[in-house]
C-alpha cells in the first residue's frame, strides 16, 4: 500500500479503510512515514472531512498507538469529565470532589495549560507538596480509597496524538472537527473511563466560535464514544468571558475552595456549570436518575462540606499539604509583590469581554506558558470583579492583577482594556449553557 | 511573517502577496521552511487554487530562484517549444531542425524521460558521441552557427521547481493547474526564449485527461507568459494513443530521421503535429504570417532534406557521429537480441489504446526509468503497427517489441493487450488537434 495513494484517496474525498488509516498513523508514530506526507494528508482532511466511521476508526487507532489504562479493577462506573479548554474554568477541582462525595468514581488524567487556557495540573501544583506524577498502581489505590484522583498522563499514552498535534500546530490544520474530536477522544478513551462528560466551550475564548460548530464537535465526540463502547454526553457552555472570576493557578484553586466552602453564590456561572457537569456524571454513573436529582445530591455534598473534605483527602493522598484546602490558608498561596487595580476607561455597562485576551493577560503575568516547558508562577494572575451585563464606573476597579514580575504588566493592562466592550445601555444577557448533546 | 499564517491564508482561500509567496518559496529553497509546511500549503493550493496574478508571481519567484539564461546575444527571436509529456512523441527532433532550416533560432533546454513518458535528452544520447551537457557559451555558439541546439539544463536553473516537484510527487499534489503551470513556465522562462509554443497533451497518456482541463492549463500558461513578457501560444493535441509509431529512444530517433528523410507520409499524426507546432514557432518568430505559410515553409525544408541536414549538423556540433543521421545507418542503433511480435487476441477494429500502458510497457523493456538515475537501454522499446481505427487480425502483429532483457517481457506483453480495446465496428475517428490557445 503506497502512502501517496492513501493521501490521494482522501484528497479525492473517499472514505479510508482501517488498514489505510493504520498504515498512515502507525507508520507515522514509528517514523516510517515522513511528516510532509502526513501534513498533506491532514490538509486534505481539513477540506474533505471524515465520515463518522473513519473518525471513530482513527480515534481507535490513535488510542491504541501506545499504552492504555485499565481501570476495570476499580468498582462501579469510572467517570471522567473533559473540557475543550477555557479561561478561568476550574470546574474539575469543584466537580470531581463533589461527584466523589456522592459516591462516584473519578479517575482522571489531566493536562497542563497551553496558550491562553489554564490546565488542572498546573493548578494542583500550586499547592505545596502535590505530586501529579503518580505511578499507575498508586493512582488506582488513591481512587479505590477516596473515590477520586487527578494526575498527569503517565506512561506512553497516545503517542500518535502527541506527534499529530505538534504537526497540526505548525501546518494550519488544527481547525478540523474530525481531527479535534479524534485527538480529544483518543486521549480520554486511552485513560480508561467508562463514562465521559464533555464540556465543549464556545465563544471568544474557545476553539469553537459558533454554537453550530460546537454542537457538531460535541455530537461527533459523543458518537465516537458510543461507537467505541463508552457512555458519553456533552454540554455546550459559554466561553465569551471567563467562567469564574479568578484566572491563574493558586487563584483558581482558591476560587474552587471558596465554592466548596460555600463562599460563592450557588447562582454563579462557575457553580452552575459545575453542578450541571456533575449531575450528568452522576447520571452516567447510575447514581442519579435525573439531572435535578444529581444537582440535589451535589448541592448536599457542597453544603455539608463533604466536597471540600474530598478535595482535602485527594491533595493529601497526592503528597500535598491538606492544611491549604481551607478558605483562609489557601490565600497564603496567592501572596504576590503587588496588586494592581485596573479601572474601566469610562462609565457604562460591560457589554462584552474577549476571554482569550484575559487569558493571555494572565499568561503574560507569568501564570501560563508561551511554549511547552516554560516555568510558571503559581501565585500570579488576575481576579475579575465584573461580569458581562454589570454596571461599570471609572471609580471602581473591574479587575485586580496579582503581580510578581512587571516586565509585561503594561501589555497585560492594555489587553484587559482591549478585552472590554462598554456600552451605554445594559446588554441582553447571554446564555451560559447552549445545549446538552446525547447520543 | 509567520509561515503558518501564510498557509492559513491560502487554506481560507485568500490571495497571497508576492512577499508571502517569496517567504514560502525562497525560504523552502534555502532550507529555512520545512517540507511539512510546504506540503500543507501545496495541498491547500490543490483545493483553493490560485488567481492568475498569484500564479504569475509564483512563476516569477520560482524562475528567479536560481540562475537564468540570457539569450539576448543571439540574433532574432529565440523560439522554444515544450510538450507536457507524451508517449511516442518525438516532435522536438523533427520540428527544431525544420524551424532552424526555415531561419528560426531554436535554443532549447530539454529534460529526461520519467515514468511512462520519454525525454528528448535520452533520445539524443542514443546516438554515439552526443554530449547533452554543453557549457552555456558553447551552446550559444552552436545556436549562432547553425540555428539550433537542444541540451540539458545547465547550471542551477529553477532550484525551487526541483524541490517543489519532488515534494509534490510524494504528497499527491501534482494535479493542480496553477502548480503545473508555474512548474513548466518557470523552467521555460528561465531558459531564456522570447517565444514559446506549448504542446498540451490530453488523453489517457497525458496529465490532463479532459479537453476542458487541458484548455484551462494551456490558457493559464499562455497568460503567465504574457504577464512576464514572452510570446506564448498553446496547441492542445491528442495523447490517447502514442503520437508516432515508435516508443523507445533510438527507435524514436529513427522515426524522426525517417520523417525528415521523407519516408513517412505527410498525413501521419506525428508529421501533422510537428508541422502545426513548427508553423506557430515560425509565426511567433515573425518568419511566417499565417499557419499555412509556415507549414509550406516547413514542408519545403522537409522535402529538400534541409531539415535532416540541420539535425545532422546539430548532432555533429554536440559531439555525435553525424553518419547515423541517415535512414539506413540509424537502424544499426536499434539492433537488439530479439524481436517479439505481439498479436491481437481477436479480429476486429482497434477502438482505443491507453497510451500510458504502452509507455510503461516500453519502460519495462528498459527504455525508461522507474526512478531518477536508473540506467536505460537506448536500443529497446516497441513499434506499433496499428493506430486507433485500424482493422486488426489475429494473424497480423499489431506491435513489435525490441528486447535485450526479457525479465519483464511477459508483463510488457500483458500491458499491451490491456491497452487495447477491440470492437466489431469501426470506431468514429477522434481529433488529433483539439484547440489552439492564444492570449
Amino acid at each position: 500500500m503506497r502512502i501517496i495513494d492513501i493521501i490521494e484517496k482522501k484528497r479525492d474525498g473517499k472514505e479510508l479503510t482501517r488498514e489505510e488509516l493504520e498504515t498512515l498513523i502507525l507508520g507515522y508514530v514509528r517514523d516510517q512515514v515522513p511528516d510532509y506526507q502526513i501534513a498533506a494528508f491532514l490538509m486534505a482532511v481539513v477540506f474533505r472531512g471524515m465520515t463518522d466511521r473513519e473518525t471513530a476508526t482513527l480515534t481507535d487507532i490513535m488510542m491504541h498507538s501506545g499504552d492504555t489504562v485499565d481501570l476495570s479493577a476499580l468498582p462501579g462506573v469510572k467517570v471522567d469529565k473533559h473540557s475543550t479548554g477555557g479561561v478561568g474554568d476550574t470546574t474539575t477541582l469543584i466537580v470531581a470532589p463533589l461527584v466523589a462525595a456522592c459516591g462516584g468514581t473519578v479517575a482522571k488524567m489531566s493536562g497542563r495549560g497551553l496558550g491562553h487556557t489554564g490546565g488542572t495540573l498546573d493548578k494542583l501544583e500550586s499547592i505545596p507538596g502535590v505530586n501529579i506524577e503518580q505511578p499507575l498502581d498508586r493512582f488506582m489505590d488513591i481512587v479505590r480509597r477516596i473515590g477520586l484522583a487527578v494526575i498527569g498522563q503517565s506512561g506512553n499514552l497516545v503517542p500518535a496524538d502527541k506527534k499529530l498535534y505538534a504537526l497540526r500546530d505548525v501546518t494550519a490544520t488544527i481547525g478540523s472537527t474530525p481531527l479535534i474530536a479524534s485527538s480529544i477522544m483518543s486521549k480520554k478513551l486511552a485513560a480508561g473511563a467508562d463514562a465521559i462528560v464533555l464540556d465543549v466551550k464556545v465563544g471568544s475564548g474557545a476553539f469553537m466560535h459558533t454554537v453550530e460548530d460546537a454542537k457538531e464537535l460535541a455530537s461527533l465526540m459523543v458518537r465516537i464514544g458510543d461507537h467505541l463502547g463508552r457512555r458519553c454526553e456533552a454540554i455546550i457552555t459559554d466561553m465569551n468571558q471567563p467562567l469564574g472570576l479568578a484566572v491563574g493557578n493558586a487563584l483558581e484553586v482558591q476560587e474552587a475552595v471558596d465554592v466548596l466552602a460555600g463562599r460563592v453564590g450557588e447562582e454563579e456561572p462557575l457553580v452552575q456549570v459545575s453542578l450541571l457537569l456533575g449531575a450528568h456524571m452522576l447520571m452516567l454513573s447510575d447514581l442519579a436518575a435525573t439531572e435535578a436529582e444529581g444537582k440535589d445530591m451535589l448541592l448536599h455534598a457542597l453544603r455539608t462540606g463533604a466536597g471540600l473534605e474530598k478535595l482535602r483527602q485527594m491533595i493529601e493522598a497526592m503528597g500535598g499539604d491538606p492544611a491549604y484546602i481551607d478558605p483562609e490558608r489557601i490565600r497564603e498561596l496567592c501572596r504576590v509583590k503587588k496588586l494592581v487595580e485596573v479601572y474601566p476607561e469610562r462609565d457604562g455597562y460591560l457589554a462584552g469581554l474577549v476571554a482569550e485576551k484575559i487569558g493571555i493577560a494572565s499568561q503574560l503575568l507569568g501564570a501560563g506558558r508561551a511554549k511547552k516547558g516554560d516555568a510558571i508562577d503559581p501565585a500570579v494572575g488576575l481576579v475579575m470583579h465584573r461580569r458581562v451585563g454589570d454596571r461599570l464606573s471609572v471609580r471602581e476597579p473591574f479587575c485586580t492583577l496579582y503581580v510578581n514580575d512587571d516586565r509585561h504588566l503594561d501589555e497585560a493592562v492594555d489587553l484587559l482594556h482591549q478585552s472590554m466592550t462598554i456600552s451605554a445601555e445594559q446588554p441582553a444577557s447571554a446564555p451560559l449553557v447552549y445545549a446538552i448533546v446525547k447520543e
